[in-house]
C-alpha cells in the first residue's frame, strides 16, 4: 500500500512522515510541498533522511493520501482526489464542520463542495469508529477540539452535565505551525503566556457540533479559550460543567469514564491528574475526571500531544481503521519522557 | 530608615533584597537565613553582591522587618518583633486568613497568636489602602490571590456578576520556591505543564475571604484550579462568571474597571489579551475584561510577575504605604522584554 | 530472553525501558529500585504503564541484566552476577577505565574488583565492535565521552592531527540525573548557560583512554569543559584540533569521516552544521567536521541524546551486538522534531 | 538632553527606550521605526507605556542619537546626522572596523564614508575611555566582541599568551533579533542546540582587531565560533589559549584580572564558574579566567547579557562617558533573578 503526503513541510505533514516511515503495513513513498519542491526530504528535515524521499510538486502514484495542507488550499487538492476514488484523510479543517454556512462564517471563504460535508467523517476514532471504517473522506479533527472533546464526550452523552461548558486550554506552540509569525517567534514566546482567540477560536464550532451530536436533547454552550505556552509540544484541556442532577462522586464518575473508553487502546482514564510530557511524541489522550468537592463543580483535565494525537497519529489511527489494520499500527511507542 | 529581612535565601527574599537596594528612601542593613548563615550574600546570590552584606543567623538592629519564611515558622519570628513594636511586611501565608479555625484547616497547624489575625492588615494595596498605611502587621497576599482578586475585584464589588466564579491560572516554577523538589525539577517541568492542587488550592481561601469582604450580599463559590507551565516568573489567570444582571456590554465592562482602578500605579486595564512577559521583573499587574459574546460569560485575564507584585514587589509597595514614602518608590523599573 | 534493569527509577534506567519495550527480541520483566520497590512502574513513569511492571527491590529471574546504578554502586551490584555467570551491561563508570588507580583517583573509591577491568569491554560499538559481541561485562560509555570520541576518532586514529584537543560540551539537564539538586532547580537552570567541571570532570579520563587506544604513537592532551544548557535532551560537542602536517581540504576530511563510519547505522557523517533536535529520542551520532579557512584549525561539531546514544539506546546496542540480534532492533524510531 | 533612539523597534532599540526611560540625566523624546510609525510606543510594546511616545518616520529635534538600525541602512542614517554635528552612539557594525575593506568583504557592502571609520571610537569602554570622552560618533561594540575581548584583552595585553586563540560562545536566541526567521522560530530553537558561522561570523573582525590594537607584537589567529541555545538573553563565551611563557599560577592570573579590571564598575573578576543568569538584565560583564591544571591551559569564561552590556547597556555606558555622566547612571539595577 502506497501513501502519499500531500504538503509534508508542515508540522503535521513532518509527524506524518515520521509515523508512517515506522508503520509495518504501509510504504510512505511520495511526499509534496511547493516551496521546497525538488529538495530532498532529508536535506530540508535530517531526521527524515533514512526515508530516502524527494520533495515533488506534485503527488506520484499512490493508493492512500493525507492531506497536510491549509484550510481551503486542502479542500482544492482533496476534492479532485475523491472524485477520482483516492480514499484521503484530510488533517485540515476544510471537512470538519457540517454546516457550509458555519464553515464560511468561521473560515471567511465559501465551501467548494458542501455536498462532501454530509459525506466526510469526523475522525475522532473513539466517537465514530464505524463511521470511519467506511469513510471515503475523512476529517482528521483538531487538536484543541479532540482533548476537549475526549474530555467531555462521557458525561455529555450521559447527560449527566449542564450544557454550559468552559474549555480552559493550554498548548505548545508547535500547534501554531511551521510559518513564521511574530507569535512564535522564539524571543516572544519564551518565558511568556498568553491568551488568544478570546473573540472566537475556529476549533469552537467542532467541539459544539460533536457535543451536539453526542446527545441532541442538550443545546452546548462553550466558552473555549486557548493559551499558547513556552513548549513546543503538549495540549492540556481543563474543563468545567456543573452536574444537572445530583453530584455523582468521584468514585462513579471515574467508573463512568472508564466504562465509556473500556478497551480504547489511545485513551487512558486516571485518577491522579496528569501531565502533557506522559504523553510526548506518542498517541495517547489522557482523561483525568474529577469532582471539586467545595463547589460540587465537574473538572475534567486531558491531556495529548497536539501534533500525534492531536493531529498526525490520530489520521494515521484513522488509515489504520479505513484500512482494516490494527488500530495500534505505527503507533506503539511510547511517550518520551523526560 | 534600616531595612531587616528574615530569611533573604528563599526567591521571595532575594526578590525583596534586589528590590530594596535600588530603594531611594531605605537601607537594607540586615538579612538573615539560617542554613547560609555565615556566608556572604554575594556568595550564595551573586547578582546582589553590590549589597555588600553577610547572611546572620539573627537580625541585628533595624527599624522595620520583612519576613519571607514559610508559614508558622513566619508567625513564630514575627510574633515578638510585634510585641516590641516592630513593623513587619509578612509574605507568608500566617496572617492573611481571618479566621484562625480555617487557617488550621488549611495549613495544618493551629495560629500560635489568633488576636493578631484582626488586626493584621491583608496588603492587597489597592483594596486596603487606607489600612494598610496605618498596619503594624501587613499580611502580604499570594501571589494567585493578587492576580485573581485584582482581575475580579471591579464586578464584585460592584455585584455584577453571579458569585459562582473559575479561577484558572497559570504560574512559572518560581512560585514553588527555592526548595528542591521533583516537581520543580527541571527535566520533569521542561516541555510540560500540568493541573495541580485540584483537592483545594491554599490560597483559595484568601480569595474567597476577599471577595467577600468586597460584598457581603454576594456569597462567593469558587473554583481555582492552578497550574504549572514551564517559565520562571508570571501568572496569567483567567477568570470565568456569568453576569447576574442584564449582560454588561465590553465598553461598560471597561468603563467600570478603568474607573475602579483609576490612579492606581501598578494595574493597568487594557482593551487587549495581556502576556506575562509585559510585567517581567516589575510590580505591575494587567488586567483585560471581556465579554464572551456567544455565552455571554465575563471573562477577565490578568497577568503579573509572581515574584514581584505577586509577592516582593507588593511588600515594598505596601511598605512605602507603611511609612509615607511614594507608593511607587523603588519599583519604577520598566518590565525586562523580552 | 529476559531482561532485567537494575535502578530503573533513573533517567538512564526509564529510557532503556522504554527502549526495551519496544524490542522485539527481548522482554523486560524484572525492574528493580530501592526507594520505589513495591510499587508499579506506571505510578513513577505513567509512560510505562504498558510494561505492567511493578518495581522490585531484587532482581527477579533473568536471562541478560543493564545495571543504572550510580558508581560505586553498580560495581558492588554487578561483580556478584558476573560470578554467577550473567551477562552485563553497566551504564555506570564503573568498569570504563582500564587503570584502578585512575579509577581510585576520579571517583576516590578503591575499586572493588580491579581484575574485571581488564575483561570489562567499553562499549563504545563502533569502535570496539568485535570485543563486545563476546563481552561478559559491558562497560556502557559516558554520554560526553561518545560525542567526544565519535568527532574525533576518525583523525585520532589517523594520526592527521596534533593530540592537543580541546572539547567545549554543551549538554541538556538530564544527563545530570533525577537526583534533586540546586543545579538542576528549574528556576536555576532555565534561562542560564554555564561552564562547570572546569577542574576536571569525570568523563576526561574516559576519552584520554581511548584515544590512546585508538593511536598508541599520539599522547592526548585533552582540555574538556562541559556546559549545562536549559533543555531536556541532547549533547553537542565541538571539538578544536590543530592538523599535524599539511591541512586536509575540506573534502578530504569529510572522505575520511565517511570512510572511517561506513555502513554503521547509528553515526552519520554530514556537510552542515547538526543540530541536536535531529538526534531528539533517537540512537543517532551526527559528525560534521569541518576546516576553519582562517586558522586552518580542525573543528568537529558532533550530535547525539545524551539519554540515548549517551546511554540507554548505546546499551541496546551493545546487548543487540552480544546477543547477535540486528544491531538496530528496537533502536529504529526516527528522532522526535520538533 | 533629549535623546533620540533611531529604529526603536528591534530588541536593542527596545532596550535602549527601556534603560532610557530609568536615566535620570536624559529624557528620551523621539523615537522612529518604519514600519510601525504613526503608532503608540505602547501599542507595539506595552513595557514601555510609560514612556508615553509615539513612533515616528523621522526623529524630532533631539541632542543626542542612538541608531539601532541594521548595517548599511545605520550608515545612511548615522553619516547626515554627524555631517550636521550631533553625537551619535550606533548600535549597529557600520563604524566598527577601522579597514573600510575589510568592512566590505565582512558586509558585501562598499562603506559610504570611509573616512569616518578613522575617526568613530570602539566603544568597548573598558578599552577605549579616554576616546570616548570626546567622540562624535561611537561605534557600539557586537554583543560577542563585548564578552570574548573583555575575557581576553588583561592576558593578550600583557603578552603573556600566544596569539592562537580559540572563543567557544553560546547565546540566546534575542541575539538574533526581532527579524522572523525559521532559525528564531520558537518550535525549531526550544530544545536545540546549534553552531553556526563555521564559515567565518561577522564579529570575528572586530575581535582580531582589538585584540591586535590591545597588543601589536601578538598577530592574534582566532577561531571564533558562537552557539545558538535556548534561551531568550545572555552569552557564555568560553576562551582557550596557550601561556606563552612559564604558566601563570591561578593566583597570579587572578591577580593580573582583577588589577586590569580595577575600578571598573561593569566587569567583575570572580574566582569560581560564572553564569549568564547573573548579568540577567543588567550591564555587567563577569569574567572568571583559570587555568586547566592538566594542560596547563588558559580558560577564561565570560558572561553578560548580550541585549545591556552587548548592546543597549554598553552604549548608554558610552553616552554617560561621552556626555561627562557617572558613568553608571541608567544602569544601577541590579540583576534580576532567577
Amino acid at each position: 500500500m502506497k501513501i502519499g503526503i500531500i504538503n509534508v513541510t508542515g508540522y503535521a505533514g513532518v509527524e506524518l512522515a515520521r509515523l508512517l516511515h515506522g508503520h509495518k503495513g504501509v510504504h510512505l513513498t511520495s511526499v509534496t510541498g511547493r516551496s521546497a519542491a525538488g529538495q530532498k526530504l532529508a536535506q530540508v528535515f535530517p531526521h527524515l533522511s533514512d526515508t530516502g524521499l524527494t520533495i515533488r510538486e506534485e503527488l506520484e502514484d499512490v493508493d492512500f493520501v493525507f492531506s497536510a495542507l491549509q484550510h481551503k488550499a486542502s479542500a482544492e487538492a482533496v476534492i479532485p482526489l475523491i472524485e477520482k476514488g483516492m480514499r484521503v484523510v484530510d488533517i485540515s479543517a476544510d471537512f470538519r464542520l457540517k454546516d457550509a454556512q458555519e464553515y464560511e462564517q468561521w473560515y471567511g471563504v465559501r465551501h467548494p463542495k458542501p455536498s462532501l460535508l454530509e459525506e466526510a467523517v469526523y475522525g475522532l476514532t473513539e466517537l465514530h469508529r464505524t463511521q470511519v471504517r467506511g469513510a471515503r473522506l475523512l476529517a482528521n479533527p483538531g487538536c484543541y477540539p479532540t482533548g476537549a472533546l475526549l474530555a467531555l464526550a462521557p458525561v455529555f452523552k450521559e447527560g449527566v452535565i449542564e450544557p454550559d461548558i468552559i474549555v480552559d486550554a493550554k498548548s505548545g506552540v508547535s500547534g501554531a505551525g511551521r510559518t513564521l509569525s511574530m507569535g512564535t517567534h522564539y524571543s516572544e514566546v519564551n518565558e511568556n503566556v498568553s491568551a488568544y482567540g478570546l473573540e472566537g477560536h475556529r476549533h469552537l464550532p467542532e467541539i459544539a457540533q460533536e457535543l451536539s451530536a453526542l446527545n441532541p436533547k442538550l443545546k452546548p454552550s462553550v466558552t473555549f479559550i486557548p493559551h499558547l505556552i513556552p513548549m513546543t509540544r503538549g495540549i492540556l484541556s481543563t474543563c468545567y460543567a456543573r452536574f444537572s442532577g445530583d453530584n455523582l462522586r468521584r468514585a462513579n464518575l471515574l467508573g463512568l469514564y472508564r466504562e465509556f473508553y473500556k478497551g480504547e487502546p489511545f485513551v487512558r482514564v486516571v485518577d491522579t491528574p496528569p501531565q502533557t510530557k506522559h504523553t510526548w511524541g506518542n498517541n495517547l489522550c489522557i482523561v483525568y475526571p474529577t469532582v471539586d468537592s467545595r463547589t460540587g463543580r465537574l473538572i475534567v483535565v486531558s491531556c495529548l500531544d497536539n501534533l500525534v494525537k492531536g493531529a498526525a497519529g490520530q489520521a494515521i489511527q484513522n488509515m489504520n481503521v479505513m484500512l482494516g489494520f490494527p488500530e495500534t499500527m505505527g503507533l506503539e511507542a511510547l511517550a518520551v519522557y523526560p
